[in-house]
């Protein structure tokens, strides 16, 4: 059957023009076909503006496998590539790319290793490495950043609103504020970070958690409208759903009418011997209507019900609500930690948008080639390092294939990531050196009895295109996250102004990228 | 044929699980098939931080609709939403309202006025309107959000950077930053605003630009790891796109080696009888190196060359580096106005995620209900007013079923947008009193003499589902917005802190609001 044009635009045309016109190069000089390293990596934490984040959560490797595995060069792809025509009129892609495109046009070449969703991740470490022939695996880069950025920007975001939230339950209300289909993807990622639920259907639905949501203030306006009142409207939803009883108590006022009005239906089904779950405060002071609504709650005997906020929350925001809660609370005759734990958060634009920083600049760089036949100086069995001199050093990609320990230290948190050469074995090491990446005058060696456990934090999923991992379902990628940001010190977990966790090298990778940096530079002169 | 899960997830279930548990209640009350009317509009325009938008450009009607006419209860859904159960156990949804769902679930009983794409347009106007029976308008709502707030954001956003590049052409390169799929409508958002082109390859298929793009630094890096140099690199472009030879000369050192580079293979190219095409920047200070770029590429002989310019640009950094080559290019001998007008711009993140500011606010509010039958006692004729009181006046919607009119003065450009009932003739009045529509002391008369055009500006697209409206194709929509930003104030059009436009009620609509907020403050006591 044919696939339509959306689907068309969504599979393997998900990339940038560059990546094609490069590709009909290398394939012009018979360098199609060359094996290549890729790394995928990002260089900075999210800064929300007054905020950087210490450490981000990977995601969207699934999704991005999901794309890559079923994208293809088929016919309608290769017969639009043939339409496109220069300035000049001529044929942008000739027919003999195209004929190979449309027989090697998938990414079944191409192996994949990466760090599993979920876990904690910094910046500079190859969060995704990709080998292969060289057109497909720089076609691949566009998508693969798409899906990696976007999710892992989300992720990080998430679990910085549950930490701030102190375990009070996030549910993510994005969908009307998010990019598109980008909703979906974004849904995943923000649960992944730690969100309980979404209220997204289609992607509770994808995704396998159960969707959620009550009323909205048209419901109340609508009975209003009727004559029958805001009491009217709380009484329809309280019939229908009398085990699911959760009122938006702000359409007219909190305190004077939605409360109470709440509280009369809450008492009417008390009666009829159903428990209310709770009220949800949409605007105003969230801190201070969430005490009053506590107060008035515990008076009428609902000491349990939850109090859900909904009003353009992020990290700070909630972080603010819970300080202020704590200091206010008490003139009220309240416990805080009670009103506290009834706090439920609904998290709209800020988390699907990644409010402060709204895109994840990772990157994906050429890091090696392995020429193997083509050239027939002994040198062709060897990969060689390929690497960008850039002005600012911080810019420098680390060269060469590389891999990732994690290093645990003794109070059992992890205290550095580590790049080594794929066939160093720190975890066997007598003591360590930790090279940092740029500076020459910083590094420290650890003798191994300092070190609790070295772990390789990198899984091999895809070799030649076969999937050779098992994709974890997501509770488990869920627990992933819990797990590694509980290993974390504190002052890396901070939400402003967190420990810098370091990234470092060994000193046989940083020898590497020395002697990278002085070719490249000689082959400048 | 069997749906894929993911199609489903992205059809009717594209929205917020409380449009489903407030349908159903609306059916459980007889109330789903009562008329109703909702206004989708925004607040205020998008405040990127130092500087607010002085207007929005309406965008994402046509994939709205696509997905609207498409979205439907089928068995799929209708067998997940009975799979849903509290934590009880119980079903959520019963089969009553399943069976309903199953036969009426979908938007082909709606009506549908908008504003058209490309039209400027300002806050608290409505830019749909959407009439038909209750449940189904309601569950449209979050849908008709994502699409619309999305591509309006950034269609507003690509016009902003348009009118900052002062007519050098904007190439739209954010697909790797962008939220997933969302990537897709993003960039067609972008060229609405006036992007030239995207890189994205798909959505350039889809909406039919051709896909711009040329090559990355990992060529040039792949170039030299073979040992052939960043000249190798250069020449093997040149051969193989001769007539389309662009080159990024930013990978070791711009003007040390790129440029002179580069103008190396443009003189082998002008011998072979070619033109380039120009070079990109994408680092560094790219005022100082356009210029000093521009300087040597014209000493060579190619004043004309194109010179892209590439890093984290946006309409402030534009502007910038506009005003600089201004002031810096006399300097170094060099007609300012003759670099600045060969400059091409390649916006990525900034465009595409709406940098600080990533989403718009856009609302879907109950602005009227019919209750036809429903109520005997005479009044079910006609359209009643639904309004919910906010504690701030601002986000008290204006009530009722209208019209929206736009007045020119008598310099021919906009002076402001004018809500009306929907039977009242503005442009038939002898005079027009024009009230602000919160603050009772600010209102204006105008004679008719001072207005030169009224125009209503909103178009019937749906009647009952049927599509009664000409989409215009993309062209048209991108040649609306020059026509409408041209008939703005040039101070509404300023970058940074534009004249504030005025959206103004007729006499009529204003005294039907204060009798909708009197008598919803009437049913509060």
């Amino acid at each position: 059957m044919t696939r339509s044009r959306r689907r068309i635009a969504e599979g393997i045309l998900f990339t940038d023009m560059y990546q094609l016109t490069m590709a009909q190069l290398y394939f012009r000089h018979g360098m199609h076909e060359m094996d290549a390293q890729f790394d995928h990596f990002y260089r900075s934490n999210p800064d929300y503006g007054s905020h950087q984040a210490g450490y981000c959560i990977n995601a969207g490797l699934e999704s991005m496998l999901t794309w890559m595995l079923d994208a293809h060069f088929g016919e309608e792809e290769i017969d639009y590539l043939r339409s496109q025509r220069n300035a000049h009129g001529d044929h942008i892609f000739h027919d003999d790319f195209l004929a190979w495109l449309r027989t090697h046009g998938d990414f079944r070449s191409l192996s994949l290793r990466a760090i599993p969703e979920g876990r904690v991740v910094h910046p500079n470490t190859p969060l995704t490495m990709v080998q292969g022939p060289l057109a497909m695996a720089q076609i691949l880069e566009t998508g693969l950043l798409n899906y990696m950025n976007h999710q892992t920007l989300i992720a990080t975001k998430a679990s910085r609103i549950v930490e701030s939230s102190r375990g009070g339950p996030i549910l993510e209300f994005g969908l009307r504020r998010a990019q598109g289909l980008g909703a979906i993807e974004g849904a995943r990622a923000a649960m992944i970070g730690g969100a309980s639920f979404s209220s997204n259907v289609g992607a509770s639905y994808l995704w396998g958690t159960p969707p959620k949501g009550t009323h909205a203030h048209s419901m109340v306006q609508l009975f209003m409208a009727m004559g029958e009142g805001e009491l009217g409207a709380f009484r329809a939803y309280a019939d229908l759903y009398p085990d699911d009883c959760l009122l938006l108590v702000d359409t007219l006022n909190t305190l004077e009418s939605g409360v109470p009005n709440a509280i009369k239906v809450f008492e009417e089904l008390r009666r009829k011997g159903h428990e209310p779950v709770g009220i949800r405060l949409d605007s105003g002071d969230q801190a201070f209507l969430a005490i009053r609504a506590a107060q008035m709650l515990n008076e009428a005997g609902f000491p349990h019900v939850s109090i859900v906020l909904s009003s353009d929350l992020d990290e700070l925001v909630i972080w603010q609500i819970i300080t202020q809660i704590l200091q206010e609370a008490p003139r009220y005759g309240l416990d805080p930690d009670a009103v506290i734990k009834r706090l439920v958060y609904g998290v709209g634009t800020r988390l699907i948008t990644s409010w402060g920083d709204p895109a994840l600049g990772g990157v994906y760089k050429l890091v090696a080639i392995h020429p193997r036949g083509r050239r027939a100086d002994g040198e062709g069995d060897e990969w060689m390092s390929a690497i960008k001199i850039s002005e600012t050093p911080a810019k420098t990609p680390n060269p060469g294939v590389k891999k990732v320990w994690r290093l645990y230290g003794r109070r059992g948190t992890a205290v550095a990531d580590l790049l080594s050469k794929e066939d160093e074995r720190p975890d066997l090491a007598e003591s360590l050196i930790l090279r940092h990446p740029m500076d020459h005058t910083k590094y420290r060696r650890l003798g191994r009895n300092a070190i609790t456990k070295i772990e390789a934090i990198q899984v091999d999923v895809l070799r030649k295109g076969e999937l050779v991992y098992d994709l974890p379902p997501l509770d488990a990628i869920r627990q992933q996250r819990v797990d590694d940001v509980e290993l974390l010190d504190p002052g890396v977990r901070r939400l402003v102004n967190p420990h810098i966790y370091h990234v470092s090298l060994t000193q046989r990778l940083w020898d590497l990228k020395q002697a990278a940096i002085e070719q490249a530079k000689g082959s400048l002169e």
